[in-house]
């Protein structure tokens, strides 16, 4: 592993590394942060997983989750959103492609060679982080903005028991329904739609729910809330009386200053699972 | 006057607008974050100069000042560097020309057309902010990093009872002695060195202070410590018994990762200030 950068914040120390991948055949690079408390004892880590066209670097130095972190002493990884390279197959367009991997294990020609997001994020990462940094691996939580929100709440009803809570900013929440889904499912998935279930929030919240809390912010002035569909997914989470908190933020886009504006709510939401 | 973005954030706005300029003779863009409380009333103003190669959105979507901002109250203000344009004199060096104003009035060729930046903060600018938002003329305090914490001690010392407050995070301290200023200095004014001391703020504190409280802070990892000469600053407060708080702050560099892990700490000490 290879360290791009280490700078000291908040009294503790935001990293960014690179390694080479198995899961997608490239290198890959992330951010990590780690609080004061780290230099003493492993931490809590709550995953932040980024948006469309976002590389590791968008939410680490746009979110500011690190002062919130570093106060509840709790550890913050920003992975990348996609396999990258001159090597690795593209598209023109900003939602398919590099920066948009979707947390998925592509099976169609030509992403399947590098496109498995999934197994990145959920299996090699994790491995690479807990045999290297003072990271706690049974007190981990995952957040996400956008197409990092569908990611966080896919994997966390994924894996269950894995996470001790789930949140979310403006998530792709019903992608099998929505423009941002069907086509990035088509193309790396396949054109069987039984393929894209466990990768859809929504239909995840209908069949088996989230087991601890959860916590969506949604701005009601976002630019793609019919791409985003936060209503199905709001609608899941009543029938199944999932354990959550759903809030239509008034006046609020889809940018970061959205994000940067509740991230405080949402990391001692998770610090409070953490450490509860 | 062009609106270029508005987004909400923290119950307020951050706006990114552009207009012409008479001072610099070309289109400037700033940033203008203004809180909840600005929709009923006029509300204290603190300025935010940016450094070396900045533009005004570094700042904006990096440094997380507007979460204090909201809470205090307080519009900021972060305006570009220096003019910009492709008939705008430039150079290939980051730290001269355009990204590189200096916070002067040029007079030697063939920078004295456009990089009018000291009439521009102080004297274009604040006519734009005051007659467009509601912004207190009287409520004003002045802040900046590198560079542009150059540019808020030698702008808050040259105009006496402007401003309430000058911080400043790792600021050029002594220009006429360091490579980061005897360059731009001779380039932007000519050789004659008395006309760079009204831009110098080591020798602005030996001469007058300010006549307020000041807040620096400078990371002691700081990759550009020769450069920013903190020494010859704190030397010259201590003598003039300038009311100040001077930190050098344990294990920070010169990123905005250091900017953001004490920005919470100039908010506040410029909003005490303003509303005390």
């Amino acid at each position: 592993m290879k360290t791009i950068s280490e700078n000291r914040a908040f009294g503790g120390v935001q990293g960014v590394y690179s390694h080479a991948s198995d899961a997608t055949g490239c290198d890959m690079t992330f951010g990590l942060f780690l609080p004061a408390e780290a230099e003493d004892e492993p931490v809590p880590l709550l995953w932040y997983l980024s948006g469309l066209s976002c590389t590791h670097e968008n939410a680490m130095i746009k979110a500011g989750a690190q002062k919130w972190a570093a106060e509840a002493g709790i550890g913050l990884v920003f992975p990348d959103t996609s396999p990258r390279g001159v090597g690795v197959a593209d598209d023109p367009a900003y939602d398919l492609g590099q920066g948009a991997g979707f947390y998925v294990n592509a099976t169609e020609t030509p992403w399947a060679q590098n496109y498995r997001m999934w197994d990145y994020v959920t299996d090699e990462l994790p491995d690479v982080l807990f045999s290297t940094f003072p990271l706690e691996e049974d007190l981990q939580a995952i957040t996400g903005h956008s197409m990092g929100g569908h990611g966080a709440l896919t994997i966390a009803m994924g894996f269950p028991g894995r996470f001790r809570s789930v949140s979310a900013f403006a998530p792709i929440a019903n992608p099998s329904a929505s423009d941002w889904g069907r086509k990035q499912f088509s193309a790396y998935l396949g054109a069987d739609e039984s393929k894209w279930a466990p990768h859809d929030a929504t239909m995840l919240m209908r069949k088996r729910g989230f087991d601890g809390p959860m916590l969506i912010d949604q701005g009601a002035s976002d630019q793609f809330l019919d791409l985003l569909k936060p209503e199905a997914l709001a609608e899941a989470i009543a029938l199944r009386r999932q354990a959550a908190t759903f809030r239509m933020q008034k006046g609020y886009d889809h940018s970061y200053f959205f994000v940067a504006s509740f991230i405080e709510d949402h990391v001692n939401f998770h610090a409070d699972a953490l450490q509860g």
